[in-house]
């Protein structure tokens, strides 16, 4: 029996140890801004991307050499993931004062030096995965990574969502328009993760459709389980302020289809997600416990 | 004699159409965001830092296909410059309401939208980078031109220096930190763009470290000549709020060695630019005439 436990804390602790090594150092001219990045990268975080990316990997490629060449890769995911999160605090944004169990960053930093914490973790993650030190993966790999990516986290994906979401506060909105903010503000980037893991282990064209598919309904799970977290949650266990959604009349799953229903929705995503693996060997045995593990956290 | 306001008429005509052709459309789902982003890209701009990038690669190489190539890249340039003025004009920043001579994109898209624009921006500049449409370029060289300009509009270069410039208001700061916040915050993204051009179109080792001295002199005299044109300028003829430094007592070079000594520093800054570029040919012209220009703002 796979142990998702224990495979979901080596990794993390792997990807940790290479952010805090990758990270730039809060000294010199910087120091106040790096340290602001640092905040929110090192105050907790499930590096749900970035293990989503290696496990992808590693259900394409035996290679034992895939894990150290997807380290800057899953950084970089996990720099953007923070980025977002910084920038959807702001008082302008959802206006949190709470994110992991701790201020937000602009509550630490203030609001400009929160802004450009974000602007600098967006940027340092095209860095990272262009840094000519990471030789691991062919030019084109790269290159295919970068686009996966900077389309998914853009404005016709993650930013775009988190656009249309702050339009949406407070006004009546469809189920489909629910859905287009779902897969463009968080599928778009799981979905991304997943992929570039299976570019640079060298996956086929119809291994990247499977892992899309996969993706998508991993996002869409995860994204349901996130709305039903926030009303059944207290804000102690969730480590962000619970309610949020309602509070800022928000338009959620559980509010349109209540919470008994959006568990089942959330349960039949993740049995999609399991199916578009069916091709997959043994190997893909992380990416389905993670599909599983997603829906069991609102248990 | 070259004529450099024919040929800067010209580059930017032609940037402008390239931005307008790759620039997401404004339609569908995410119109409104899509129109945020494009209000900054279009009410004006000089497009500096575009033409200087093919005014590089073209002293480098007279290939007739190279505009052709390094049009993605110049217009990836333009749109980081733009996200850097619209977070840079946002309340929580410089707070300012006019830009080019219209509102802001907070005063007319809102303080999310405004920030959400900028981070599209940001984004879509490497989305262009790697897009595989462009196949002009070798994959080696578009990684290097995306690590030079992540470099530089991060957090050790621009980002860095807007938050250097945003804990110096109001403080008395040496001459030194002075020259480090111009040196990341507006010389390093000037630099890249020269470099991206000269790497774009195959240059050598020596080439690019004499376009770097070129840039680094070039970004230095034209800051400050911003300076000097925030004191000595209408805000009609800026186009932006003028007085802005003196209202948020910034420290600038006027204030430091008022605006005699000021113009004479801006004059050696430009004569030490063109010394880099002592050993290219006239192809070179260009880039001269820029350096020149640049100082010809402030009489």
């Amino acid at each position: 029996m796979f142990d998702i436990q224990h495979y979901l804390a080596k990794k993390r602790k792997r990807f940790e140890q290479e952010l805090d090594t990758l990270m730039l150092s809060a000294d010199g001219d910087f120091a106040d801004h790096v340290a602001a990045m640092r905040y929110s990268l090192f105050i907790g975080g499930k590096r749900v991307r970035p293990i989503l990316c290696l496990a992808a990997g590693e259900c394409i490629s035996p290679d034992p050499a895939l894990e150290e060449r997807l380290l800057p890769v899953g950084c970089a995911l996990e720099c953007i993931h923070t980025y977002s999160l910084i920038h959807d605090d702001l008082p302008a944004m959802d206006n949190d004062d709470l994110r992991r169990g701790h201020p937000t960053n602009h509550k630490k930093f203030g609001e400009a030096g929160a802004i450009l914490a974000g602007d600098g973790l967006l940027t340092f993650a095209f860095d990272l995965l262009s840094d000519p030190r990471f030789t691991g993966l062919s030019d084109a790999s790269r290159l295919q990574i970068i686009h996966t990516i900077a389309g998914a986290a853009g404005s016709l994906g993650m930013v775009g969502g988190q656009a249309l979401d702050m339009k949406s506060e407070g006004r009546k909105i469809s189920f489909e328009d629910l859905q287009t903010i779902h897969r463009s503000k968080t599928g778009a980037l799981i979905t991304a993760s997943i992929l570039s893991g299976a570019i640079g282990a060298g996956g086929s064209r119809s291994q990247l459709d499977a892992l899309r598919v996969y993706g998508d309904n991993v996002g869409l799970a995860f994204q349901i389980v996130d709305d039903l977290l926030d009303v059944t949650s207290t804000t102690e266990e969730l480590g962000k302020t619970a309610g949020s959604d309602v509070e800022h009349d928000k338009v959620t799953y559980p509010a349109f289809f209540g919470i008994e229903k959006t568990r089942q929705m959330a349960g039949q995503a993740v049995q999609a997600s399991l199916d578009a693996l069916s091709d997959f060997t043994d190997r893909a045995g992380p990416l389905r416990s993670l599909a599983q593990y997603i829906v069991d956290r609102t248990k």
